[in-house]
């Protein structure tokens, strides 16, 4: 039996990106993408409803237009999400992403990748892997965070950090790449 | 005497950034942004009444869509202030610009930011740190400025550069943190 | 015989940014632009005929919006060139761009540049230095290109870098500034 190029998508598998499913899926969630950016800024039922048929699951998320990403369907996100304006998320492997977790401007959340060996690359030939993001995280603006990264509970990235590696949880971390900068004490209160 | 939220913003107390008054102010500056962005390029002149209503102070700025801000009335800037497209401002407390200020694209200012305790963080309480930015300063393209930074008259900022602290004046500064590359030597003549 | 402010600009001399031809053809650009950006998502072959407008040359080239260009005339891009959102090019001289090009999300590529003197800088002096990126270059979303920068064939660029020099062929960069991380060994086969 052989999968489909969804399917080899959604495992992590190599695809093709162009593949007419997919692009009919994409199309779809630009379409919806569009009418959120367009949305006038009173028009906040309009664009909750638009997230309950873009995101793959969600709890009454706050997202500052501009929103873009690939599908939608493969992001998922907690109670009291939060992204401020211009947040990019390549979906095309499973994001999923904790409760309480604030995002600040501009911030890119990368599943897609591509083969280092350009033959291969030009082929249209993609790979996603997934991003793991968990609860009461707080991500500053313009963080790029790429393909196969965890981020653990409670953990702060510093603004304009490239996180290239799992990020523990109780920890602040910054820079390009991101590096260990001071753990977090909780408040045992 | 208690203070307003708006008041609390204003000085750098933490603030409930769900509170009705400031809601209702960040509805209008969206409403003045979206007009703003959706402008045809011809219609400078719409624009430019746009930013008289929008920023707190201004000599004829010119800011190329998109453009975003929180307030847009916490925002001074002096004469022949140039940003290029995608410049975001976080306001919730002053950013004032001097004279011949220069930003490239996706140039973001924030004065926002959230405590480093979690419970703390998700409750939505919010705080400010004003940012300053002096005469004759060139902000290169995608620079993130963080709270409570001043940066000197004639600076220039290196493109991509994350400004964590004050930058002296007369210098050049580059990097994630940025940090010195050089003096910058004034044309006596 | 005197050069126009045009010819200085693509040359590489200082010019005057505010000249009215070059502030016509920037506004032609804009409109172009902004009904590229405008577009539906359905609209592929609107924004197909947009394209061919706008940009100096282009094979079928799949831009997502938002882009932005200063001319757009100054763009060349080779066969199957991908652009992901919100990438910007600041194209006041050439942008030459091969085959089989990717660029990631929120890509900048900025041949503008303005004098370190801030006298000078004031008067609207600017120059331009020209980019040229190889065949079969991968470039990571949130990447910076500064102006002047050459990147070899089947390079690939490291989400989040900044691009301040030259970048060999066959080589993986990254970092801000980017460095060199490894050799790409091509497939023989």
């Amino acid at each position: 039996m052989t999968r489909s190029e969804k399917e080899k998508m959604l495992i992590g598998e190599p695809y093709l990106c162009m593949d007419p499913e997919l692009v009919e899926e994409r199309l779809k969630a630009r379409q919806l993408v569009y009418d959120f950016n367009q949305s006038k800024p009173e028009d906040e039922e309009l664009r909750k409803r638009i997230l309950d048929q873009l995101l793959g699951k969600h709890y009454n998320a706050f997202i500052e237009p501009n929103f873009r990403c690939d599908y939608g369907s493969n992001i998922t996100v907690g109670k009291n999400f939060y992204a401020n304006f211009d947040c990019i998320m390549l979906d095309v492997c499973k994001i999923e992403i904790g409760d309480d977790v604030l995002l600040g401007p501009g911030v890119h959340i990368y599943t897609a990748s591509h083969a280092l060996d350009p033959i291969e690359r030009s082929k249209g030939v993609e790979f996603g892997i997934p991003v793991k993001i968990g609860n009461r995280v707080w991500i500053g603006g313009n963080v790029t965070i790429l393909p196969g990264v965890t981020i653990g509970d409670n953990a702060v990235i510093g603004s304009g950090s490239v996180i290239t590696k799992d990020v523990d949880a109780n920890v602040v971390v910054a820079g390009n790449p991101a590096k260990f900068i001071k753990h977090i004490e909780l408040n045992k209160k």
